[in-house]
């Protein structure tokens, strides 16, 4: 008789976004009319809103053209990307920061969500106390992170609040600065995203070195999320850890051009696994997590299609990289005009800077979920709840800068009238 | 210290497709005039080599124009496909046909190769004898189907065959007619391919209703690959397991874009899971695998681009649909060329009535990789192995119908030159 994967039944609830997809819902059926007056607004989700840029559109163009010609047709991709994308990212992103990547250690693919979560495939799975690896992550954090590792028995059930039993939460909290601590004990697999995803904050080169320290020492391995790298406006925070010396041997990084080029429903991004990294297999030995990646995208990934490689290569050109600045520019004036707002309410707002998200804490005492009712109920305006991201978010919320100009005017002169 | 899936270290050599490529690449340089004067032609890996065709064209040309204004745009879509995909999904693959079936019950991906290997995220690992799963595959099989359940531990290590301990190999040859036999003992999942990659064959529905009934009474899965349905030309065919009486309580169905409508580098295709199927869970009870797969793609897929779906939409329009015949018809066409020219130097032939591939027996006493190298050697012409399919493979070899009519010609030219 066929088995189901238990650990699936451990997962708490449904995936943050699709819940709050349902309560927004609810609300506006329930309440039509006044919606039809006041429509709601979403700073929730961090999708964006705006035009691709053209130059991705152009190219996009040709690149379906090229499919309307035997001679130009392109069937089957290596699963890997296309060498001349993968060129274009190592160029563009890594070399001219000085960090040492080559074409080869990029793997294109279509999310890093699916990255992320697929990455687990080629460790070992049941978590620490089976002799597997122990995962390390920042509290509040990108729920995909914990589903992914639940779902392959990396962690026991949840408590009430939310933790599984089994992963080190490391809390990022105001009162740290929101800067990861390095764990007391000693853990395999850590996760850290910079830009933070949800709250805005990044980490410093010296940050970066000590953890780069931490996975040297203890055999580690870091899972770097740069998805909201392009937010960046500091010139002296590093864009890539790769840009911390010795990264290159313990640290696996995401990027996506979602959230720079606008392509959240277009889909790219790439993962970069330097041949350096390495984790230990059952009998001691070093395996080259480059050689395994490969296998795993080469049996069970089918490459990006052509015409959306098209599209991200496209975002590497002068055109590109100018409509992408200018996108990105817009999102921060977004970015500003929240802070600025919630500010002026004498709130305490985080983030928002280097990146697209503002961390706020509630006011009045509040819970999250209690602030998202007030905000929906009385602004018709949607954030994220910080207690959807983990135990320690609990009193704070996201705002996200990914809106209309007028949009996120209109939302942020509601805010000011009500709480004010 | 960071731990591998060890699993991953049973795996045999490469991929059996990179491998061919390898070796192809070393004839070519080897060669490199005589390939001048004869250029090497390709029928091995089944990848689509004619134009998309223009109504996919156009409609794809009009989503990337969607994308370049604000209220047009699209983000974020569903995770399980936008609602119109489906909708033409069910309505013209399955409601024609009589299938039960609903719009939410099939979920869009990238990729069948993809989704088959993912399919087992929601599965119990670590295979039969561990209180897992036992899994069935035929034998030769599509390699994917093997290597991803070596990677989640559903096997033990390999013999010097190639088959792994602890699968259930079903073998299909000449003598059974290419039809799986009922395995002997008790199999919990079953994977089931028609029509067949790589023999060709194509199960009457009288040879999957045996299927059905056993799994109904083992209370088995069976995982159906019907990614080459559409080159079914006999009609009392079934073209989906769901044509079964009782299918829908014990099946889920892969299908894909890739080789009926050449979206080989396009990415596109699709899982049907229906609510009725259930597996058990350790407690013993029944759950719905159509939950825990929407988990599974919630948490670890972001969808297809939007743009690649209006051109998976677009394969179901009228034009869409009378290009889409047309080039089954020619591919369909290729594969006569090649049967009659084998058939024609007296060699056993199957497949390439209702599929886009001929399987053929070796000739004088070849083993397949000695047919193969005899192939590329003498005439220049690439083809697939049997052996690289599996064990029972051995003494078959794979010619693929897709190339254009001038290649599939001229190959059987020199074929018929050289080993008349």
């Amino acid at each position: 008789m066929a088995r189901i994967n238990d650990h699936y039944l451990k997962l708490k609830a449904g995936y943050l976004f699709p819940e709050i997809g349902r309560r927004v819902s609810a609300f506006g059926e329930a309440n039509a009319s006044a919606c039809k007056d006041k429509p709601i607004i979403k700073l929730g989700i961090g999708d964006v809103t705006e035009p691709l840029p053209e130059a991705i559109r152009i190219a996009m163009h040709k690149a379906v053209d090229d499919m309307g010609n035997r001679d130009s047709f392109h069937g089957y991709g290596p699963e890997q990307g296309y060498a001349w994308l993968r060129e274009a990212i190592v160029e563009n992103d890594y070399r001219s920061r000085g960090c040492d990547i080559a074409a080869d250690e990029v793997f294109v693919s279509d999310g890093s969500k699916c990255d992320s979560g697929n990455f687990l495939d080629i460790l070992a799975a049941g978590g620490g106390s089976s002799g597997g690896n122990t995962i390390a992550v920042c509290d509040p954090v990108y729920p995909v992170y914990v589903d992914t590792n639940v779902m392959v028995g990396n962690t026991g059930g949840a408590n009430d609040a939310g933790e599984y039993a089994g992963l080190v939460y490391l809390p990022v909290t105001a009162e740290n600065n929101f800067t990861p601590p390095l764990p007391e004990g000693k853990v395999d697999v850590i996760y850290l995203c910079s830009p933070n995803n949800p709250t805005g904050a990044v980490m410093t080169k010296a940050d970066l070195a000590k953890w780069v320290e931490y996975a040297k020492a203890n055999d580690a391995l870091i899972l770097y999320d740069a998805a909201y790298h392009a937010f960046i406006t500091e010139n002296d925070l590093p864009r890539s850890i790769y840009e911390i010396e010795g990264a290159r041997d313990v640290a696996v990084e995401f990027r996506s051009f979602s959230k720079n080029a606008g392509f959240t429903g277009t889909r790219c991004a790439f993962t970069v696994v330097p041949k350096s990294v390495t984790a230990k297999s059952a009998d001691g030995s070093d395996v080259d997590l480059h050689r395994l990646w490969n296998r795993r995208q080469s049996t069970k990934f089918n490459g990006v299609s052509y015409i959306v490689q098209r599209g991200a290569e496209a975002a590497y050109s002068e055109e590109g990289k100018r409509q992408i600045a200018d996108l990105i520019a817009f999102y921060m004036a977004n970015a500003r005009i929240v802070l600025d707002t919630v500010a002026g309410l004498g709130m305490q707002a985080f983030g928002g800077v280097n990146a697209p998200y503002i961390w706020l804490k509630t006011p009045d005492g509040l819970d999250s979920w209690g602030f998202f009712d007030k905000l929906l109920g009385e602004c018709h305006v949607v954030g994220t709840p910080g207690s959807g991201f983990g135990a320690a978010g609990e009193g704070y919320f996201r705002i996200s800068a990914f809106n209309s100009r007028e949009n996120v005017e209109e939302a942020m002169g509601r805010v000011k009238a009500s709480l004010k």
